[in-house]
Order: C-alpha cells, then sequence, then structure tokens
C-alpha cells in the first residue's frame, strides 16, 4: 500500500535531520535570535534579490494565512479568495475566526485575475453597510494544481496597486510552482510582484515550516509582537532556521520540488496516453484524472489517494499528489498498472 | 562562555533525533493521525492512570495556553491567574487577544490559593457589570521555580469545584515539578486533581511541544476543530507524537527534568554555603541568587544570566536556569567560581 | 419630494412620544429592570404563549444579529444565510468580525428550506478542516419582501432539529411579515417554531428597539452579560420598554405593519394593471417593479427610492418601500402617475 | 423615596423631548445623514474651536469606549487606565472582549500622570514577549467625582506625545467636569489637548447619546465602517442628533450639569458642617460620604444609594449622586436631614 494522499506523508529530507543532529548541543538563543535562523534569512534575501526584506518563520500554512492577514488588515477589510482557495476551503474558517469575512470568487482554474476582482469590488461598494476588500489572496501553485505566468501576476500585482489592494501569495507549493515546465516566474519575480508571500516548507521537504517574506518592511512593522501573541513564536526557533538553510544550500528546495512534480507528471503522461482526461490542467505535483469507477476501487487496493469530485454516475476525479520524497520505482509501477488498463 | 539563560538552548535530546531518524519515510496520515501520535496518547493515558483523557499535541506553551483557555471560557468570562503567571506576564496578552480578562492576584510564591481567589470572586459580584470568572490558571513549577504540594492542590481543586471554576495547570516545566526534592504529586495526581493541564516538552528535552490533557472528555468536545482554526494542527503531527513516545519511555522525561533540578540545586547549594539569600524558594532548575553587582558583573564575563530584579542600590536578582543538557562539568567549574568569591 | 426609499425616514408613533413624555420624570432603575421594561416583557410573553421566554431588548437590527448569533455559536461554528439575508449583505461583516463564517446560499426568492441547507451540510463534512454549521438565520419578512408559511417554517424548523442546527429568524419586518395578505402564521408560531427569533420595531413604529426572544431560556444563559460586553445595555433602558409597551398595546404593532403593506400593495396592483413585471413576489412592505429607464428618471424627479438592479439595457428594478407612516395620499398621487403612464 | 443612586434615573430634559415632537414626521436620512445630525456636529465643532473635528453619534459609554478604543488599538497594543477606571471596573471587560489588555494603574484619586505612566511604561519593556502600551484612557470627571486641572492636562499630553501614547478621555461626566467650581478647563482646552474624547449625553439629560469626537480626523478613518460593523450606526441617527443638537442650544448641557453639582455639593456642605469626612474629594455631582452604619440604616429608609466601600466594622463610604433632574426640595429636606442627626 502506497500513499499518494498528500505531500506530508514522510519525514524530512535527510540534510535537514543531519543538520540537526550536528548543530544539536550548540546553545543558542531562543525566539528566532539563533545564527541559523540569522543566516537562513540572509540567504533568501539574497535569493530574493532583496535585501530589505523582512522575513519570518513560521510553522505551518494555516498559522502564516491567518497571522499574515489579520496582522494587515484593520477589523471592517476583506480578503478576496477563489472558492478553491486554502483559506476558503480547508482552514476551518481561520480567516473569519480573525474577525474578518473572505470573499470568494467562483474559477475555473483556482486563480484570481483582475476582471474576476473588479467583479468583488462592484460588488462591495455601498459603504458603510458593507466590507472593504483589502487583500487580494492567491496560492501558487494553486488548491488544483494550476501556476500563474509573469504576465498574469505583473498584471495583477498593477492593478491591486492601482486599487488599494494589497497582494498576497500563499506558497506551500511554490516551490513546485517554480519548477513547473510550463513556469516563467522565479523567486525575485515573486518578491517583486506580492506585497507579501510565503515560501511553503512542510510540503516540500521540511518537518514543519513556512517563511514568511514582507517585502516591503513596513508591512512588517510590530510582526514579532503579532507572532508572539498568536502563540507562533517558537522557543527553539532555530528548528526552523536550520530547515531554510538547508532547504535553500545548493537549491535543494527547488530539486526537491522538481522531482515531485516530475513523478506527478509522468503518471499524468501516462493517463493521458490512455486518453483520461483532467478535472484541471496541472503541470506540477498533484493531478486530478478522471477516470471510471471500477479503476479507481482496482487502485484503491494498492494506493492511498482522495476521491475528488463525481463527474457522473460512472466517473470520478481523484487526486493523486506526488512529493520530494516519493520513490520513483513506485511511480514506475503504479504507471505499469495504468498502461495495463 | 556559557549560557544560564533559559532552559531551552539547545535542540532535542539525542533519543528523539534519533527515532526521527529511524522513522523518517515511513509514511504516516498527516493532521496527528499517524500512529506516533496515537502510541504516545496511549502511554500517557497509562501514565495518567485515566484512560479515557483526551490529549492533544501542540507547539509551545503561549500557543497551548490561549488555545486551551479560549476554547474553554464564553466570551464574558476570565481566568484568574497569579501576577507572575506566564499568561499574563510574558504571553504578548494572548489571552486577551481571545477576548478574555485575566484578572491578577499578587502573591509572594507565585501561587494560588482559595483564599487569594475568594478575594478575587468578591470583587467580581456586580453582575452584568464585570466579567465572570471561570478558570483558575496554575503553574507547577511556577515562574519563580517553586512548586505545589499535594494538599494544596487537593484543596485548590476541591474549592474551584465548589465554585463552578474550572482549574487548569500550566505545565511548561511540569518535570521539573515533579522531581523536585520537595514535591509529593504523581502525574496521576495532576490527572485526578486538575480540568486540563499541559505535560511542557520544549523546556525538558524535546525540539518543541506540549501535550494537553482534558482529564474530563466532555470538555475537549470539537477541540479538533479549534486546533485547525488556530493554525495548531501541524501538517506533520509525527514529529511530537515521536518526541512524546521518546520522552515517556522509561521515564527519560523524568529522568532529564531531575538532571535539570540536581545542577541548579548544586549551584543554590553553592550560594547558600556562602550566605547569600534568594528571591524565592526554588527546588528547581531556576534559582534567584540575590548577589552584590560586582559579582553579577564577575559572573557576566563567562555565563550568560538574566539579571531578574533590582533589590537595593548594591545587590540584585539573577536567573540561574540549568535545563536536561546542562553540562555536570561547567556546573561544578561554576560552583568552584562562587566558592572562590 | 417624497421618499419611498426605506422604512426608517419618520420618527415615532405618536402614542410612543406620548408616552415618553408622560413617565419623564418618574424615576426608574437602570439598564433594563425599570417597570416599563418589565411589563412590556409580560406583554410580549403573553402574546408569544410562551411564558418562560427570555427577552431582551436592542437598539438595532445589526446589533441584535451579531450578539445573538455570536453569543450562541462556539468559536468554530458557522451560520447559514440566504445570500440575500440582512447580515450578509448589509451588516459590514458584522458576524465575521465575531469570529464566524456566514456560509450563503444561492435563492431566488432570499428564503432557506431544507433541502438548500442540505446541500451546505454535505459541503461541510471534511472535518475539522471546515467549519460546523450550527446556525441557520432566516428573514421573515425577507429582504426581498416574501414571507414564510406556515408550513415552510414547520418543515424548515423540525429538519433543524433533527440536524443539530438552530434556527433564529431575523424580525426587522416581522409586523409586515405577519400582516401581509398570504402570510398564515401567528406571533406563537413564531415562538414555538424557532430557537430564537426578534420583533422589530425599528422599521415599524418605534425610534429604535428590537426585542430579542429566546423560545427556550437555557439559551439565554449569561446573556446579560453578553449585552453590557457588547454596549448594548442602556443605561435609560426604559426608552425601549416603554416603546414596545406602546407597540402591543392594542395590536398598535400589528396595525402599522398593515397600513404598511397595505399602501405597497396599492403601488404594486398599480404597477400589475400596467402590466410591469416585479423582480420578486412580495406581499409586504417593499416591492421591487421593473421599469423602463425613462420612467424610472421621471419619478426620480419627485420620489426618492433604490435603483436595485439593471435588468437589461432599458430597464431595472427598483424598490419601492412603505411604512405606518406613509401617507394615503401621498400613495394616491403615485398610483395617478402610474396610471398616467 | 427618592433615588440618589445613579444620574440616569429619569427620562430626558423636556427641550428634548419637545424637538422630537416638533421633527417627528419631517423625512430624514437614516444612519447620521440627517439634518439634525449633521447641524449638531456643526454646533459642536464651532464650540471646540475645531472645524475638522471627526464627531459621531453613540448610544452609551460602554459602546463608545470599546468601538473607539479597539478602532485604534492594533492586535498587540493596550490600553492604560486607573484601576477605577470605568472601562476596566463597570464594563465587564469590553475592551478585553474586543482583544486588548487594560493595564491598570493603582491611584489614590482616579486620575493618571506621567509618573503613573512612567511606570507602566517600565514595565512592559521585554519586547516581543509583553504587550505595546498606546492609549492612555481617563475619565473626566472621573468615576470617582474628581476631574482634571488644566497644568495637568496639558503635561499629561505633552507626555502622551513624546512617548507615541494616544491620549483618550471618557467623557461620560463631562459637563459635571467643566462646570466644576474649582474646572479652569473648557471644552475647546479639552479638543486640543486629547486625541480623542466623548462628550456624554446619557447620563446629562439625553434619553441616550454620546458624541465622540476625533481631534485629528485620520485617526477617524473609515470610522463609519467600524461603528455599522459593531451594531453602533442607528437607522434613526436622527434621535442622538437632536438630542446633541438641543443640548447645545443656549447652553443647556453645562446649565444641566451645573445644577446636578450644585445639588450635590449642597448635601457635601451638609455633611462637611456636620464633620463627616469623604472618601474622596469630589466636586461635581457624586460624593462618598463616611458615614455611621447607624446613620446609613437611617437615610436607606428614605433615599436609595450605594453602600460604596466599608471603612470599619462602624463606619462605611456611600455614594450619593445628584442629576439635571435631581429637585431642589428634596435636596432641602435630605439636608435638613443631615443637619437634624
Amino acid at each position: 500500500m502506497y500513499s499518494f494522499k498528500n505531500d506530508y506523508a514522510e519525514g524530512a529530507h535527510p540534510n535537514i535531520l543531519q543538520k540537526l543532529i550536528e548543530t544539536n548541543l550548540i546553545q543558542q538563543n531562543g525566539y528566532g535570535e539563533d545564527e541559523y535562523s540569522i543566516q537562513a534569512k540572509e540567504l533568501l534575501r539574497s535569493k530574493l534579490l532583496n535585501p530589505k526584506a523582512s522575513i519570518f518563520f513560521l510553522s505551518g500554512g494555516t498559522q502564516s494565512n491567518l497571522i499574515v492577514i489579520s496582522s494587515l488588515l484593520r477589523g471592517h477589510e476583506a480578503v478576496i479568495s477563489a472558492q478553491t482557495g486554502h483559506i476558503f476551503a480547508n482552514e476551518t474558517g481561520a480567516i473569519e475566526a480573525t474577525g474578518h469575512r473572505v470573499i470568494t470568487v467562483d474559477t475555473a482554474d483556482g486563480k484570481l485575475s483582475p476582471d474576476s476582482i473588479t467583479t468583488v469590488l462592484n460588488g462591495y461598494t455601498l459603504r458603510p453597510h458593507v466590507v472593504k476588500p483589502r487583500i487580494v489572496y492567491i496560492s501558487n501553485s494553486t488548491e488544483i494544481g494550476t501556476i500563474y505566468q509573469k504576465e498574469e501576476l505583473e498584471e495583477l500585482y498593477t492593478f491591486c496597486q492601482q486599487h488599494n489592494l494589497l497582494l498576497y501569495m500563499d506558497g506551500a507549493r511554490l516551490g513546485h510552482a517554480l519548477t513547473a515546465a510550463n513556469n516563467d516566474l522565479t523567486l525575485a519575480d515573486i518578491a517583486s510582484h506580492t506585497d507579501v508571500f510565503y515560501i511553503g516548507g512542510t510540503k516540500n521537504g521540511a518537518l514543519l515550516g513556512e517563511a514568511v517574506v514582507f517585502n516591503k518592511p513596513p508591512l512588517a512593522d510590530d510582526f514579532d509582537y503579532v507572532l508572539k501573541q498568536k502563540g507562533a513564536l517558537l522557543a527553539k526557533g532555530r528548528l526552523l532556521g536550520i530547515q531554510f538553510l538547508e532547504l535553500f544550500t545548493d537549491d535543494l528546495y527547488f530539486k526537491l520540488a522538481k522531482h515531485a512534480n516530475s513523478m506527478a507528471q509522468k503518471i499524468a503522461s501516462a493517463f493521458s496516453k490512455r486518453r483520461f482526461s483532467f478535472l484541471t490542467e496541472s503541470t506540477t505535483n498533484q493531478i486530478f484524472p478522471i477516470l471510471p469507477l471500477a479503476v479507481i476501487e482496482k487502485f484503491s487496493k494498492r494506493y492511498d489517494f482522495y476521491v475528488w469530485k463525481n463527474i457522473d454516475d460512472n466517473n470520478s476525479a481523484i487526486r493523486i499528489i506526488t512529493s520530494w520524497a516519493t520513490p520513483e520505482d513506485i511511480v514506475e509501477e503504479f504507471i505499469k498498472e495504468i498502461d495495463g488498463l
């Protein structure tokens, strides 16, 4: 039995564990003031080509989203998200729990555009009886595996700046986006075309950890207080610093993501060859083939995965996710099964 | 230079790192449904002598306190704490940020008693113009190193039950309390004389992690939702489960705490021998000797520690904390310096 | 120029002002403990046929909705509303500001049914990654003028009870609903087929004031604390008590609402006679005729009203609202203009 | 039986009721856009000598305090108050319910000074483990009847500006402060020596209503959204506008307060003549004479009042409050009883 259910089924990349052992007994300051965190931030800033970026290490995606968004919004302001956005679909109302509405947009591809945001803005004009849209939340790659092209991101950011909106990117799977075959964005592009974003570690080789990047330092004013108040400041911040230091040494982060993408796309090709269609056009590490129920049942005996959506009486879309840890031989075996259908 | 500033300056006990490596590539369910978490909870329940206890693994003390307390309180209810209590003194208003007043009591020893709580209750009677006290928050060991005796805890819990108050114990340093020379409480006593408490891992050998224990399961209803909503549910919950599994195998947790206590008490004896007095009567791993400023300056060249409180123009109390990782030889050297004063 | 923009353009029914003057200098207890409030609650309980109902007087609809809903929900719970529901469309995210998601349902008539709620429940099953639906919010009459029939309300309440959902009715225009020509519900029916509801005063003859009714007293536990904490407990509660006392003496409340309905329906008939259609099938005091833009422009010279929705390039729906204070002669004049089109 | 328990036992000054009747059927815009509110704000701005002040009418003191304070603070910021401050002592934790700590200062006279605030600031330096003090909350007159002198307010405001603190004055009894015999402040002084304050109507002749004044308009940015979201925007805002218009026509507001003060001080003189002492040195409309229990019992047969504080086994302080509506003949009778002791 092998699980394609998610990309956090294993522990951490061995380099990380090795480094934890090497540094284990070296005394460090607590609360993120350790030398590894300081080094990791320096390293990230150099990759972002933004020496002034304010960077903080948090423990998970929901935590990052709720803390960043609530720290940027005043009470009557709201965040706009695709209906498939993680903050709306999978985080137990964490944003609303901090007091803010998530305004949703129905999309085919999980992405937001100036057009769809314009529609939202037009629906929220009856001041003061409506909330004030203030943040645009996007994910790259999205929750359904798609990615933003450079031109799309540029247009979106320009639009946001023209409309007094902040652009925040959820990068839980940013590595997978930036190493997709059709990607034309760099980490530095992300840094210069969003206000805030985070680089996801948990789903790409870390035990836990997300690096929240404020591209414009004033947005991060007093963020240290916020982190502590929300219970997000680890006493042993070294645990997060060490991981990002390892992940961004020799581009390990991108190598891991590329492997994950490659495994998923191999599987996708096998399905395509057999003329199965897909729910979404993913070029990253999660794919959503639409399969007959009998095939799904057959596969479910040897593989774990989510049945994502019922398409009709005979077919459903399933979700297959691969990760940095997915072994190539298991993928080959799975492909043989697909070929043999 | 050696740091006695806190008990989280090093990484984790080697057993934990070893276990992380051994289990690293075994696929597990996410979000705390992994087999290590399940085993660790079973193990803890057996040590607590409470097979029905509801247990959850969180990432830190502030996070545990704010989530537990806010999940137990209705909007108009409040928590009572010693003025030295961590939730009042060191957590950036995390409880108030969830909407609740922390009512403080001035104490000499950092502990609450039926008497001091009675005074609070008498001050909060003008319904509905005042908040309604509902939780009593205590720490064991306290933030100033003292511990609760069994009789004290029994009286306190009886009082709470008679007055419709919930008793919640912050166990960030519970190991140190339960292995102090003058302790007469067991883990099972704690479980039967509080409503909720947590067993601190971060300050006693873990990379991060606190085990929140609801002794009465109905108090934990829907707590899984709460954890997720507050960003406290790690995708790789295995990281927490593995640590508690190791810490409670062969009583490692208590051995580590006992070592820390023993190191601090050795140092305390050295100070006592030289007739220095202490700010508090600590029997655990943090001590607060009162020293002449010249002595403090001398020590500060080789050791890191906090100057805790100015006593008079010539003397201050400092805080010395030891941990599971404090090497005995460093303590011996420090004692020699004390002896040589 | 006469305004049909809303039903709160005038002050209060003269009986209310008269009573304020008569009682003005009689000393009373503050904070809702005055004799008028006590009498008004008694009177309401007798009309509700529920001697145990817990009743509280608040100052407005948004205030009532946010305080009632937030006092009934735990942090991770949510409220279901029609997309046109006042809490979603017109209250500046007041519910989200208390920490809870408003889950919306797209409806044609502004009403919720077991079917539409079932769809919501099916979309919120992935515990603990989603919020937990707990309250069903309905308005009667709805924001678009429609009303619930007795059979509909019975079915809805039975469904809610079967699914552990609380049913809460926003009665900002409850008088208008209960005096509509096609209504078959009584005030006592509302009391026995909802968990909580409120009787709107502001839009039916009061200066301000809504009577929140908890049909099951345990739901109102500690609600006095909640009111005070949210700034909703008026020092001179007599102002609210006196108004409800007057409104429910000799059924003034229903007479006023009936007048408002009758004025709106007269106008509606005039439009119908001229073969104009309507956006919604309202039988209460707000109607939404669809008119050519030229007609709208003509009317707007003598009357104030909202253009509600653009229908096509040549037609829009407008909203005409009448109230207890709408003079019959003005309505007659308006009808003449309609007839003369 | 006559009540000296509070200053909100009666309705409104007759001028107000008269104006409500006169204007009753004149149609007005809702939500504070009525012409009376606009006129009242103009009138107030002229009295404040600040043509740019942003003014909003709210319904009560707790509501004003919680909405103003929470709209000015970011999540990790706190407000400093005297321990006797209304926000700490009498508002059911309303400030904490919006997420902010109220840091208290023990005072003899209910007033804050640069010295006492300095002590607070020194106790909140351990960033980011503590909240960040940001607002200084004072009441004038205070909850125990004392007032601020011009020099005190000037010093306090200068101190606040030097320390990046906002100064907010609760003026629930501002009229009583500004008409006290020992007062040397004007309304314009208040406007130029605070950042925000409110002019209390409820306790000085209105049915309800407080005028919140932002002396620096940027502090009021988007406050209209905040009001609506918190349920504080009355549909019939005319009710508040009309009252402030009447209260500030011909200085009625100050005449009413002066009467209240005069009644209380007459009673105070009678107690002084009989050599009774007082708990506080009040020059306004609430006095706290210390009386033998037998005297208290005797008075309590004909008068209602609060027993405020037990002084010793034989004596307690009581609170006597007078208002704009307190009849002089009742005061004379009471004085006769005092004289006859």
